[in-house]
């Protein structure tokens, strides 16, 4: 395998040392030692990363695209993490902007094994959007949690997720939670028929997400939450790939403020396995823009290589009244997650709100479409 | 446990604003839902984030110090993270500057097994400063790289780490690495008494990397380097409390430009179980200060709840002249690594030029420290 992966920088420098920069770039993402004294012709024909395209975008930023070879990732993600940006991170003014994967590298790396389609399926949904929620507030006890789990099913979202501060906590242990709220859940949809699925989320280093799948399989959950940003990335690329039946939902926490662009994460959690990439969507609490959204939903949607749909899920601080604008603009591929909006209903209105958010979606009109 | 850890952010906010964001960030990285929306008396008044303090640094700067629940993170380093920063890391213009844990919560991180004392008892040396180089480059086969680590340990530096970007690569399979590598080094011991150590690189997901370890162990191998940014915080946090008669140094790949302050890095590495901390040098490839050089050489080795010292370990196109200058500023309890530089080298000079790196740290006058 000698092709190369494509990998963009954006650059801050002055115009007369750019060329060095990017040069200095290729050699960090690539052999990381002074490439004159390389005497090996293979490796500074094959190895040694190139500078294809440099071009000013003005005050003082540069785009950069370096070729790497493809034949260092092997099929590990972390380690292609490690070539794209690794080193280079830790220079403030470089920024990941995006990738582009040779065709035998992308066929390594097996994307989503559910998708939104198995997210459908989950749900008995067949063409709409789909509905999250998540357990809050950090510090309650599985029974608490199991009771507000009870009030979302009953309500009929699609998907019930745990906070992502849920973790192995004295007050909340993994496996009392999962079972109180997958308890819980069933309890509701015995008594209204609600197909709601609970989303526990893993924590800690594979080992011991493994033996946290045994009580999600004990549980019949089929649908889990990981970060991969803390998680690690082949933490989650071996998730998926040792539980092919099983859906994940990729958390964005720890995945910093733009110096992986959100685009280049989009497509990350797509090649690990992420069945649906939850993201800060714009004019909520993270200051993102309309554009960079659309264009993380396209990243976790267009074709690449056969990969499966990551359903693009927006989140944080979104609010129910927000639904059609939301849906008119990601259309139906889209999975919508509502938290804390949902948790400030009156006492004893949980199920109710969270109804008229589930029928919202349900019953959008992307005719009207904007 | 009720105690507090407190986090300290750098916040970019218009004046009227930061009080504003400070609530927010406290909010975010605790209960993550609306205040007003929780009616647990409890969880108001021990998990809710509290803002402490806020400071006017200028410049549309603030210094925010925030306390969060110690008992939100459990014990394990990838939940630590989680809580300490998190979503918040999402926002551009919020730093994670530093922390402090309360003693409960700090007595749940071991910190490293080994620590400097036990790099300095593997190298069979008493009170200097430690010497590592780097296998490179990055294509090379298990053969070629052995041959250099045979060089190197001819030359008698004490450790000979992989390059952090060799992993499991067809061209190099981490086992015929490590078994050719380990190899060499044996043989360059037998013929000169050299106490060099090989130190492999570990890649992938905690259930890999435990398969890496049984070949490591079965070489005799007692360090390894793993890089936290990319395995995931809980990982190598996992591998120390599994191996904890190995050492580990810390790769600082994926660390990032600064998003989370190196000093603040430098405590996380050391929370987790690394034995030496790599990070890049002043005046060398990567634009950091002397003084944040220093302070996270203090952060690696100050008292902290009985922690072992976590070796500082400057790197990144250091070169053999700048010994004395580095070991002037660092001091004794310092490990410097010299890899590109060394490598150099005129074809059959690698082994004679790493002899005189090494007896140059060995016979650094200190009393000369300026």
């Amino acid at each position: 395998m000698n092709s190369r992966m494509t990998v963009f920088y954006r650059v801050r420098a002055k115009a007369g040392e750019i060329e060095e920069r990017a040069r200095g770039i290729a050699v960090e993402q690539s052999v990381e030692m002074p490439v004159e004294a390389i005497r090996d012709k293979a490796i500074l024909a094959e190895v040694v990363g190139e500078v294809r395209r440099i071009e000013d975008r003005g005050e003082g930023w540069f785009d950069v695209e370096i070729a790497l070879a493809a034949k260092t990732v092997g099929d590990d993600a972390g380690q292609l993490l490690n070539m794209l940006y690794g080193n280079s991170s830790i220079h403030e003014d470089v920024v990941l902007s995006d990738f582009r994967l040779p065709d035998d590298l992308l066929a390594k790396f097996e994307g989503p094994r559910q998708g939104l389609e198995g997210l459908r399926r989950r749900a008995g949904a067949k063409r709409r959007a789909l509905t999250c929620t998540a357990l809050k507030p950090q510090g309650s006890s599985p029974e608490t949690l199991g009771e507000i789990a009870f009030e979302f099913a009953r309500g009929g979202v699609d998907f019930v997720k745990d906070d992502h501060s849920l973790a192995e906590q004295a007050y909340s242990p993994f496996a009392e939670r999962v079972r109180a709220c997958a308890k819980a859940v069933r309890r509701a949809a015995s008594l209204t028929g609600s197909a709601t699925q609970y989303v526990p989320n893993l924590s800690g280093h594979f080992g011991q997400m493994q033996r946290q799948m045994e009580i999600v399989r004990a549980e019949g959950i089929s649908v889990v939450m990981v970060a991969p940003a803390i998680a690690g990335f082949s933490t989650v690329q071996g998730l998926s790939r040792a539980h092919p039946d099983i859906a994940f939902l990729g958390h964005p926490t720890m995945t910093g403020g733009g110096r992986i662009s959100p685009v280049a994460m989009a497509r990350l959690f797509r090649l690990i396995g992420a069945d649906a990439f939850i993201f800060t969507n714009y004019g909520g609490r993270f200051g993102i823009s309309r554009e960079t959204c659309g264009a993380m939903a396209s990243a976790a949607r267009d074709p690449w290589g056969g990969k499966l749909i990551s359903a693009p899920t927006p989140a944080g601080g979104m609010t129910p009244e927000r639904v059609p604008e939301l849906l008119n603009f990601y259309g139906p591929d889209t999975m919508l997650l509502v938290g804390g909006a949902l948790l400030k209903a009156a006492p004893g209105r949980l199920a109710e709100e969270t109804a008229s958010f589930a029928r919202a979606v349900a019953d959008h009109d992307y005719g009207a479409r904007a």
